[in-house]
């Protein structure tokens, strides 16, 4: 098992979060892990962080394969003091003088170039996962490139238009079901006032199909069927049709169909009190209407456990739930545990194929 | 000090909180409290949860004032294995026939009596603040009466056009800041299709000037400023214009104009991370642009115990946060914590006018 960790935005944390985690990424998902980015900034980050790593730069994943074979990876990272990180450079050489914490093209550019270099080995076979860092969107449209975030430039490489973005959540803190809970978003990267025509029987019912596969994966795949709760687009759920109508033209319509297709599936529910319930254990999926209704709960939830997935694809991609806090960057105080759940989940879904 | 507390919809579970919230009310707010309901059903409910309590008919307050000095009140609330719970008859006898758990235009019609009867003792200056328990807008609906809630109830008797519906959680589980946590909804019970409109830079300054003078009488007039957060409406605050203008065009310059007017208020921010951020502590209030964007994050800090507020009234309104819970009802297990909660916070309002 090989994952492909993305170097995300180098002016954020995603260098330092990387170098944080390495260790317990590679001891904990009994997996090998290659970075794409730029050797340089992760070792100015190992130092930042006070870590003593060799970042040793390797041409392709395959020369990882040869260098050393899996029993050596996990003894080194478990026993020796000093950790290898392979990493694959990737974008210009100006990365390397972006300031810290600031909008940047150069940092958009490079971004950009790792994750395209990642999408690619992962459809060619050559890594099993991407996992992704932040990257700033507005340094990745300075740089031409204009797209709303990762999930966006992952279906686009991809060719998929029948997609989501899940964040999830596992057992734990806030999260009584073993399972953990994970919250599908029918429209995400948009302005509120389009979101009603995004919102149709087809939309909700494909985000339902894509949450319950992802989630017979995580329960394996035998044992039994998710249960599935689905968000109202309006306050009170509409109050029947007296604070909208979507309730009952499209939502509801659209759980009735997937309930005919044989998905374990309720809703719609107000959306203050599913997010209560689902955290009690009621559920094990949710599907939320737009971005903020399932972000606001996940993070709140967890916001350093959290972990965004793209769902769709025929890779297997997963990320960090948080941005690149250029706040609070560079500092070598960044909290990596949501990296580290990024990496986990990524190898049980790539377990799990 | 006299606190009013509507029974709220018979089927529901206003009835067994009040009673069960009875002896902690009148001992943990120093107040004499009176219910404007029907005296049998608070009969049968105190039956339901084995409170030994004798049901007190009155024909009015003034009546409570002559029977007993405020001393013999709260030490028979302390010690006497009996409680005495003066009731005011609103509405109809047919009331005393409705099922629980079912929406009957009998018990809309008793509880919005209730509800008129409080609001004008309150104006009067016969009670010092009201106290809801829940209704059923559909009940509500049958009897005639056509209003999305409580809160449009109050500022149509009050005639008052510019109002808010807060949601305020005290210091405790969840809430890091010793003043607790207020949220106020710039629009409510409305379809999400129709909160465009509704958004204005008067709309968001107004509701920010309601809740720092909320803040301040919570945290005392002479102490310091309310710290006030502002939510964007579009996710990612935006994103500088990507996913909609909203905060560039309205949010932002209400901002602006508030800070001009002296209040302390920041924003706006993704809403996601602002409600991380409030509950750490960093705001005391936050001004939330739609119904559920509030809701989410309350409920989940706190659904036992958040309190629902109207600002802008002449009078003080506070009620429980959550609803009739008709699948729950007249079981005698409904929590009786966000009623308590709301008196404590009635009776501290009251205090600081």
């Amino acid at each position: 098992m090989i994952l492909g960790i993305t170097m995300g935005d180098a002016a954020g944390i995603g260098p330092e979060i990387i170098v944080g985690a390495w260790r317990e990424i590679v001891c904990q998902t009994n997996s090998r892990a290659v970075v794409y980015g730029h050797p340089e900034i992760l070792q100015h980050a190992a130092k930042l962080r006070n870590i003593n790593a060799v970042i040793t730069e390797i041409q392709t994943v395959n020369e990882l394969l040869l260098k050393s074979d899996t029993s050596d990876i996990f003894s080194e990272a478990s026993f020796s003091n000093v950790l290898t990180i392979p990493c694959i450079r990737c974008g210009e050489e100006s990365v390397t003088k972006v300031p810290h914490g600031t909008v940047d093209a150069r940092a958009g550019d490079a971004a950009y170039q790792a994750i395209i270099r990642a999408i690619d080995d992962a459809k060619a076979g050559i890594i099993d996962a991407v996992v992704t860092t932040p990257i700033h969107k507005n340094a990745l449209n300075l740089a031409g490139y204009h797209y709303p975030g990762h999930t966006e430039i992952f279906a686009e490489r991809c060719g998929v238009d029948d997609f989501a973005m899940m964040l999830y959540l596992g057992h734990g803190e806030n999260i009584c079901s073993e399972n953990g809970l994970a919250v599908v978003h029918v429209t995400l990267h948009t302005a509120m006032k389009n979101i009603f025509g995004m919102i149709t029987i087809e939309s909700v019912l494909a985000k339902a199909k894509l949450i319950d596969d992802f989630m017979k994966r995580i329960i394996g795949l035998s044992k039994r069927q998710p249960h599935i709760g689905v968000c109202s687009l309006n306050p009170h759920a509409g109050e029947d049709g007296l604070f909208g109508t979507e309730e009952i033209h499209i939502i509801r319509p659209a759980v009735q169909q997937a309930l005919a297709e044989g998905l374990n599936i309720e809703g719609p529910f107000p959306a203050d009190t599913i997010m209560v319930n689902a955290r009690n254990g009621d559920f094990d999926a949710v599907v939320a209407m737009f971005h903020d209704q399932g972000h606001i709960a996940l993070k709140l939830l967890g916001m350093h456990r959290a972990v965004n997935i793209t769902l769709g694809l025929p890779i297997i991609r997963t990320s960090v739930a948080h941005g690149t806090a250029f706040d609070k960057a560079w500092q070598g105080t960044a909290q990596t545990g949501s990296l580290l759940e990024a990496c986990r989940v990524a190898t049980k879904l790539a377990l799990s194929r």
